[in-house]
């Protein structure tokens, strides 16, 4: 649920007075997506999603973010395409915040994961991954193993009153995933947070991909790690292994695996597992009491990661 | 901000096929709203709104809710119009609470208001008070004068925890309140709660009027009165007289008040401000710890009585 900043007519009417997209028909804080502010608005050409970037995003990452949306739109992907200004910006202050206006794209986002959105997510990653390529701009991954320690670092003083024993074994864990963490794989754009809520479907099929804003240049495996852990564990905890066949397929039907990244799985999906973890434990941690916004179960996470510590190797995902 | 309920692919799926408005395309939770859970739900035909009735509406008060909203909007007011199941039904269930869906009105409801926004709402005030008569059902206010003094009892233990003095401060205005109530006055069905937040404008104009689960059958000059007290008042607390006789010259020219209803006005007014006071201070001293809405300040409306008492006549409010 996320509007954190309340957006007045007149601050409105003088933001849009800088964008040739018709005249306000209606305007509504939108109860989706955590870091940001979105409103879904309305002119006489049709309907758009307006986002006030709050505190979370760096305003010197709009560039990136914007343009990989453009450039993916551009190339295939049905992403969120930013609207220009008169002046060409991609991006413009609204009450003290950076914010942008993006096309509105049809669908709905799956609450409860079915097979076949396994597979529509593994080609839709694959198709982003291969549209991203010839983007010119970088951003490093900030949540990328090279930030796991210093976030752990935050953590470790008070993990054990979430959970008797957290820290040692996050510490272990860490250690242990850094050490293997592969190098020389294939890397390019990724999305970084494709979980369900941020993938749209229609009529079973993939209407949409949003929020890119963790996209980086990192390692294109490390992204369906991310996928396997966002999609195809069951809410008991169990790594449904259906599910991660099909996703990996329709992955690998368009982007196949080299054997070095079929080899480094287990060790990119620990990792992915200990990265939101990791997040989730210092929200859980920092966040103030009574705060907007409720933080998300850590363990969730740690139940993955234990699972990715026992399994011997690809094919355990379903490869 | 206000989604209370998640809601299911199967079970939208499941409650859509009871409707005849066309395939999905969006569905989207909407940050507007205290009371219920409102969806922004996007089918080929167009945009409606869907809303699940949490538990603070009474299932039996459906009919006249709905039926109301039906016989205004027939009747040329912009309100949404609930759009019937298959069966005819105006409601049914969804995810254990009832549920509705009404047309999506064009408009932008006012952050920071205008003198031209009184005028309109004193209008559109006025016809929807016209519009209603021929409604056959009755639905007593609950919130209302008889409903004063239980919820004040329930306060009055910890009302000074909020403020000191406050518990014989509203002993005191009740008393005088329930005193002069007025008797006999031109009644029928009114919106009771025509905050700016339920009033929609389209280039400075009224282009909706929604959110009609307080409505009730009461005195129509009681539902000015919550407008003055809503729309007329400044940040500081001070009675903007402009904005009060814009607001009953547009609600006159279209009802005209009588002489008995004229000299009410105060009371009326100061009964309006101590009907939010008491639930707001009602869900200020009950809230649960980490709620997830924001209790609304009480003290904003012992400001707004206290200016009531001090009032002489109706002109004081611009009449």
């Amino acid at each position: 649920m996320a509007v954190y900043t309340e957006v007045s007519d007149e601050a409105l009417a003088a933001f849009l007075a800088h964008y040739d997209i018709g005249a306000l028909v209606s305007f509504k804080g939108i109860a989706e997506g955590v870091e940001n502010s979105n409103f879904l608005l309305v002119t006489d050409r049709g309907p758009y999603i307006l986002t006030l970037y709050e505190k979370r995003v760096d305003p010197a990452d709009l560039p990136y973010f914007l343009g990989l949306m453009q450039h993916l739109a551009k190339h295939g992907v049905t992403c969120p395409l930013p609207v220009a200004c008169r002046d060409g910006a991609l991006a413009r202050e609204l009450c003290g915040r950076p914010a942008a206006i993006v096309t509105f794209l049809p669908g709905v986002w799956p609450r409860r994961i079915r097979n076949e959105h396994c597979a529509g997510v593994g080609a839709a990653l694959a198709q982003l991954h291969e549209a991203g390529a010839g983007f010119a701009l970088r951003r490093a991954n900030a949540l990328g193993p090279a930030g796991w320690r210093p976030l752990l670092d935050r953590c470790l003083p008070r993990a054990d009153t979430v959970r008797e024993g957290l820290a040692a074994e996050l510490e272990a864990a860490l250690g242990a995933i850094l050490a293997l963490w592969p190098s020389g794989l294939p890397a390019g754009h990724i999305h970084a947070d494709l979980f369900p809520d941020n993938v749209f479907f229609l009529n079973e099929r993939v209407s949409g991909l949003i929020d890119f804003y963790f996209a980086c240049t990192d390692l294109y495996a490390y992204d369906l790690a991310v996928c396997l852990n966002a999609w195809c564990f069951e809410a008991d905890g169990s790594f449904n292994v259906t599910k991660g066949r099909l996703m990996i397929a329709a992955y690998e039907a368009k982007r196949p695996l080299s054997a070095a990244e079929a080899e480094a799985l287990p060790t990119l999906c620990a990792g992915a597992a200990i990265r939101f973890l990791l997040t989730r434990l210092h929200d859980w941690l920092h966040h103030p009491p009574g705060a907007f916004v409720t933080p998300k179960d850590p363990l969730e996470y740690l139940r993955k990661l234990r699972f990715h510590r026992t399994v011997r190797g690809a094919a355990d995902y379903g490869r």
